[in-house]
């Protein structure tokens, strides 16, 4: 066995608790190396004559990347606690694997086995229970809808009457998302996700201006607190998004340091490098990347700490919205998003907070900080192949097993699985305007672990490539709608919801990946009902004929798709 | 090369903020498997012509283990912002390696790169600065000198008239550590642990009654200002024992729920499984271990974390200690350890928190909860080697290797390294009386990195077995003492206060390994002053010849020892 290979190290994706009583065990080894695994395991305060008293017991393969597989075990211990390690069999030899390196015989000291001290129900790893279940929706609020004409800002064009650019406005407000309720009811969707929708300067609203206003163009607090009770009678949750990592250049304070210098009592609420300030030829300060627009906020400076965390209080209390999405969120530190967690989570306690992380995100991922993060590598391993045709079927499903095994089961089950937002082409672009791979996107995305999220017109097959071009104006007119990709997204989202299986209540597994049809097949499993669905996605313009897995061949079968 | 072998995933070891404007990066290849490998680095935003802007410096190899080599890079990225990756070369190839995986070209994309998004201060261990130069002492109050017969318990017996039991008292107390200051002061130390002082019913008092009140044996809480004002008179620092994992059976609480039951106002503030309470055959309750007399705290609740976080600032305010020990540490939930790190520190900077924490303990070494672990794979690794003959050179400078890589550098360099304690059999004991091995392991854990700690007596040559054996009466009969030993360790103390680099102001490389003579070579160096000491451990009961090692040969060499 290539002992190179092994890996496990406990409190991350390899040793976690999936609830208040279960504990997960995972080992990596490599790709095709070992014959099987067994989990050796007890409660560190037993013993026998001397010797730690340890049971064993099977590990299961739960799939493979390019250089690895992954096993798991699930382990419920009596008294919360657990010592651990592994017997790895290969044709040739057997060997143990714990804490303090390799052995040929298992050895009788616990204390060199792998630990997990102590199950404590406060550091599981926790999400609101709803999000399992939830279709999310993503709404950029300046192109959803104009519900209102009064409250368009000046020189508001009419409605999709050009293409939009980073400046121009086009009037949509909460009371365009009112009136396009039944739309989304329509479809299914049981989330909301705004961006930005306080007091900001440019069309996009991540320049905040005032963390405790509406922005007028949107509506007033009267018609938010309208919108957010229309949504809930439809059993819709909604999410705002926090730019709390920089202000905008138009917030108070900041135009109180720009007016005052190293007077203002603001001057310490930025990261300001000298006085005065200034703003060009480069920002004097840090900045969100160098947007002199965007100063960082100094989030480690106990005011403006106490205000955005009364700013994320405020909008859960007065507005009973359900999840914070938040921006920039590895770039704030920790111990923010800590407090942050505990101030909203005491606010509403099933408040679902997520944040923008584009990289491996574990170590917001541990329970004191993140339900989840927007789970990009599922989008670039899922576009590279189905859109981009960058990948083959193999590399596909390698990616998707590497995103899986990269972070806890109960982190998957949450993650928030988006194909394109407002910060990408649409998906349809990206797809050279391709609808059967339009179509092959949303089947996985929605049969996928995790929660998925729409991009509003991504249904209606609208195009456009990166912002500005992902930003038109939404398709109203029944005659530019695509009503069959409509009704494709509807029969998948009401899939999703008629059979749990279908969604976040069954493992996933890749059967096959075949980079010659370029075809894959992967199968969801309930482990409490044993239901199966099998999907095969053939990513290629030709027929496929698959032969069907063992266990399938002889069970009465039914086609979910054509009934 | 072994791609399985590679390893990097940021934020813990393998990246981290060594201090405020400097990041650490490190990397693991299969051992001898790669020739260099050169740190891809830039600010994510700083972009021209659709390019990403690195930039390369090489990586140093800093040691190896049994199975890989380890390589570290130090930046300072200018806008504390960093996407890394990794060239690795060796006679056939050369691969870029990053978040993604393996390319054979540079990506010109840093989204593919690893990432620390944000070197954001609050969140930077920081252990206490004077940790790194302090040598410990640990003392178990009831055996190191009976100063005031008047509080002798009932029943202690003359001061080391019989060996110690398990039951039985000699009287040991506040005034006898102030009596001899002397001693502690000539030897050198600087820091005082003392096992629990509060009010228990054991000779050992990790049952504890009452948190609030010092054990009426070893004095007042007057004798204990006044002890912890003579140590800080004498530049040493007090560190006490907090027992939250669990209480004792005499604590009124847990007394109140055997009384009352259900109906207590505690019966919360345990993990009771249901009533009434029994302790017999087997508790029916989370206990240490299945120790009935040690129910286990639920540190949970929050009058149960609001009275223990009390308990934490009130000694640090009313008698101004240096620094907690943290029993069972790792049992206890990670949220209660924030919380308690909060509270202290509110009530002064600069204490030092130290779990109990047998097992790999990076997840509670991340800044927001401990400062340092007691270093039990140092200690199990030298002991091995050292004084039981278990190991050879080159699996002790393997395992010594593994320890330092297994966490950041800022915390190797305040961790609790200790040879023995009140819980292990006496080192002198371990190494069969051999007083000439007793030597080496002082001297290599005085030239150790991190905070080296000197179970009482072990300066004197005291033996003993496992507790009860292990702590029994300090000597202060002057002919039962071992002078020469007492000189020896205080001469090594002295070269670490005399020379910054013999102590922790010097990085340790193991030059050679010799299993052979059994034989260890290695050198500190210092980074700031170039100086470098030359460390030859000889473990055998042979002359040894060695080699000098290219770089020394031909320069001027002090001889530290003989002068």
């Amino acid at each position: 066995m290539l002992k190179e290979a092994i890996f496990h190290r406990p409190k991350n994706n390899f040793a976690y608790a999936y609830n208040e009583t279960t504990l997960h065990i995972r080992l990596q080894t490599k790709k095709e190396d070992v014959e099987a695994v067994e989990l050796i395991y007890g409660d560190p305060y037993i013993w026998e004559d001397g010797e730690w008293i340890s049971l064993k017991k099977p590990m299961n393969k739960t799939g493979s990347d390019d250089l690895y597989d992954y096993w798991l075990a699930e382990v419920s211990p009596e008294y919360r606690r657990l010592r651990y390690g592994f017997a790895l069999k290969s044709e040739e030899e057997t060997i143990i694997y714990n804490e303090k390196g390799f052995y040929e015989e298992e050895p009788k000291d616990c204390g060199l086995y792998f630990c997990f001290p102590f199950l404590n129900k406060i550091d599981v790893f926790q999400a609101p229970t709803w999000v399992k279940d939830t279709v999310w929706y993503q709404i950029f609020p300046e192109r959803f809808g104009n519900g209102n004409k009064e409250n368009d800002p000046k020189g508001a064009l009419p409605w999709g009457s050009t293409d939009p650019s980073t400046t121009n406005f086009f009037g949509g407000d909460f009371e365009g998302v009112i009136e396009h309720i039944d739309h989304l009811v329509e479809l299914g969707i049981t989330g909301i996700y705004f961006t930005p929708i306080f007091k900001a300067k440019s069309n996009h609203k991540y320049d905040t201006i005032d963390y405790m206003e509406i922005d007028p163009q949107f509506g007033t607090k009267e018609t938010f607190k309208k919108l957010v009770e229309v949504c809930h009678e439809n059993g819709i949750k909604i999410m705002l998004d926090a730019v709390f990592n920089h202000s905008g250049y138009f917030w108070e304070p900041f135009q109180d340091v720009l007016k005052n210098g190293e007077k203002s009592k603001y001057k310490d609420w930025f990261h300001i490098w000298d006085f005065p300030v200034v703003t060009k030829p480069k920002p004097n300060y840090d900045a969100f990347a160098f947007v002199s627009d965007m100063p960082k906020l100094n989030t480690e400076h106990p005011e403006v700490k106490d205000y955005l965390l009364e700013v994320g209080r405020y909008w859960v209390r007065e507005f009973n919205i359900d999840g914070w999405r938040l921006d920039v969120a590895n770039e704030v530190d920790h111990q923010f998003w800590r407090d942050f967690r505990n101030a909203v989570k005491a606010e509403k306690e099933d408040v679902y907070i997520l944040g923008e992380i584009w990289h491996d995100s574990m170590p917001w991922l541990q329970g004191d900080q993140f339900d989840a993060v927007m789970n990009y590598p599922f989008t670039t391993a899922t576009l590279d192949f189905l859109a981009k045709n960058k990948t083959k079927a193999t590399e596909f499903a390698n990616s998707i097993s590497k995103v899986m095994h990269s972070y806890p089961i109960n982190v998957n089950e949450v993650a928030f699985n988006l194909l394109g937002s407002h910060d990408t082409p649409r998906i349809l672009t990206i797809c050279e305007e391709n609808k059967d791979k339009l179509k092959l996107l949303f089947l996985f995305q929605l049969s996928f672990v995790g929660a998925p999220c729409i991009y509003y017109g991504d249904e209606f097959s609208m195009t456009g490539d990166q912002d500005p071009g992902c930003r038109k104006c939404m398709v109203w007119e029944e005659e530019k709608q695509d009503l069959n990709m409509f009704a494709f997204v509807k029969k998948l989202i009401g899939l999703r919801k008629e059979l749990p299986v279908f969604g976040n209540h069954g493992d996933i597994h890749f059967i096959e990946a075949n980079d010659e049809t370029n075809h894959v097949m992967y199968e969801k499993v309930s482990n409490s009902t044993g239901e199966r669905i099998l999907f095969v996605v053939n990513n290629s313009d030709k027929d496929l004929v698959v032969t069907l897995p063992d266990g399938v061949k002889g069970t009465v079968m039914r086609d979910l798709w054509n009934g």
